[in-house]
C-alpha cells in the first residue's frame, strides 16, 4: 500500500525497507527516506555500502560468539588475557561496557541473547551447549588453559536472572566456580532515591 | 573512535553509517546494527538495495519538483487534473495528505522545504524562481492551460507562514489569485480544548 499520491516505486520500496529497522515506524521511515534523498544522498550510499560490507564480512567468533571478521576474535586471541576467567554476557554491547571499566582481563562468552522460552529462544539459541563445552573441555578452546571461574554478567531483569540461573545450574556440578556481578547501590547515588529491591539486595549481600 | 572492545571494522563502520539517519544516535545505531546482523540479515540486504535503487532512480519532477522516477511525475501528466489550480506544499508528505482528502483535483508545486534564512535556505533552495516562472509563463509548464489560482498550503508555523507570505507577495502583482488554506477549529474538536490562537483565527475568519 502506497500512501503517496504518486506511486513512486523506488521511494515506496525504500520506506518499506527502512520500516524493518528496529524502532522505526511508517512516519520515521518516510522522514528518513525523504531526508536521505533530498538532503544527504552520500549518506544513503554510505549506509548501503556499510550494510553490504557488514553482511558479507561480519560473522561470529568461533570461541566466544561475539561479532568479528576473523574466525576467532582479537580478544580471544590476545595472549595477555587471563584464560582462567570467563565472563558470560548477553550482547557485544554488554561486553563493551565491561571492557570500558578496564578492570577485567579475562575472556568472554557472548550469548548473543538471553533465555526467553515465550519468544522461542531456548538454550541452543544462546549457545549454552557450546558454553558448557567451552568450559568443560579443560583446554579453554585451544588456549591450553582450563577455565576456573565463570562470571555470569547477564542483565538483572527477569530473563537475565533466569539465564544466569540456568548457566549456574549447568556448570556447578563440574566443580566450576560460578559467580554473578554484585547487586547493590550504584556508585554516586543517595539511599533515599534508590529503589527498595536494590537496597534489600545491598543489605543481604553486605560485606 | 570505536567503543567496542574488539575494533570490528565492518561493524563499527555500519554503526557510524546508521548514525547519519535523522533521529538516530549512537545507542540506536548500535541497536540497529546488532539487530540486523544478529536477527535479520535479509532486512539489511533489502535496505541496502532499496537505498541504492532510490539514489540511482529517484529524481525531481521537472514541473512540480516532487520525487519521481520519470522526467515529469504522473500527477503532472494526468489530463484529468485541473491545471488552472496550483497547490504549493512544502513536502511530498504534505502533498500525500492533501491527496488523501480526495477533495483537490488541481496540480501541485512541491517546494521540498520552506524558507529558513537562518539555516541558509533561501528562495532559490525552495525553487521560488521556478514557481514564479511556472505560474507566469501562461502555459502551465506545457499543459497549455494558464494557472488562475495558487493555493498556498505551507505549514501553519513561523517558517511556513513566512514562506506563504513571500510567495503571495511575489505572485499577487501579476493578478494571480493567491489563497491560503483556512485556519480554524479542527473537525471533531471541542472549543474548550482548542488553543486560543486557533479560536481567535476562527472568529476573525468566520463565514
Amino acid at each position: 500500500m502506497t500512501q503517496g499520491p504518486v506511486p513512486v516505486d523506488a521511494m515506496g520500496a525504500l520506506v518499506e525497507a527502512l520500516k524493518r529497522l528496529p524502532g522505526v515506524g511508517a512516519k520515521s521511515a518516510q522522514r528518513m527516506a525523504y531526508h536521505l534523498l533530498q538532503h544527504d544522498r552520500p549518506a544513503a550510499q554510505q549506509i548501503a555500502h556499510a550494510l553490504q560490507t557488514a553482511v558479507a564480512q561480519v560473522r561470529h567468533c568461533a570461541r566466544c560468539h561475539t561479532f568479528t571478521e576473523q574466525p576467532v576474535c582479537t580478544t580471544c586471541l590476545d595472549p595477555s588475557r587471563d584464560a582462567r576467567q570467563l565472563c558470560v554476557v548477553e550482547t557485544p554491547a554488554d561486553q563493551a561496557a565491561l571492557e570500558r571499566t578496564g578492570s577485567y582481563r579475562g575472556l568472554y562468552f557472548v550469548l548473543m541473547g538471553r533465555l526467553s522460552p515465550l519468544d522461542g529462544i531456548g538454550a541452543h539459541a544462546i549457545g549454552l551447549p557450546e558454553l558448557i563445552e567451552r568450559v568443560w573441555d579443560g583446554e579453554g578452546a585451544g588456549s591450553g588453559v582450563a577455565v576456573e571461574e565463570v562470571i555470569v554478567a547477564t542483565n538483572f531483569n527477569a530473563e537475565g536472572e533466569v539465564t544466569a540461573h540456568v548457566i549456574a545450574e549447568a556448570l556447578k556440578p563440574r566443580g566450576i566456580r560460578v559467580t554473578r556481578l554484585a547487586r547493590g547501590v550504584p556508585v554516586g547515588s543517595e539511599l533515599e532515591y534508590v529503589d527498595l529491591g536494590t537496597i534489600a539486595h545491598a543489605l543481604s549481600e553486605r560485606r
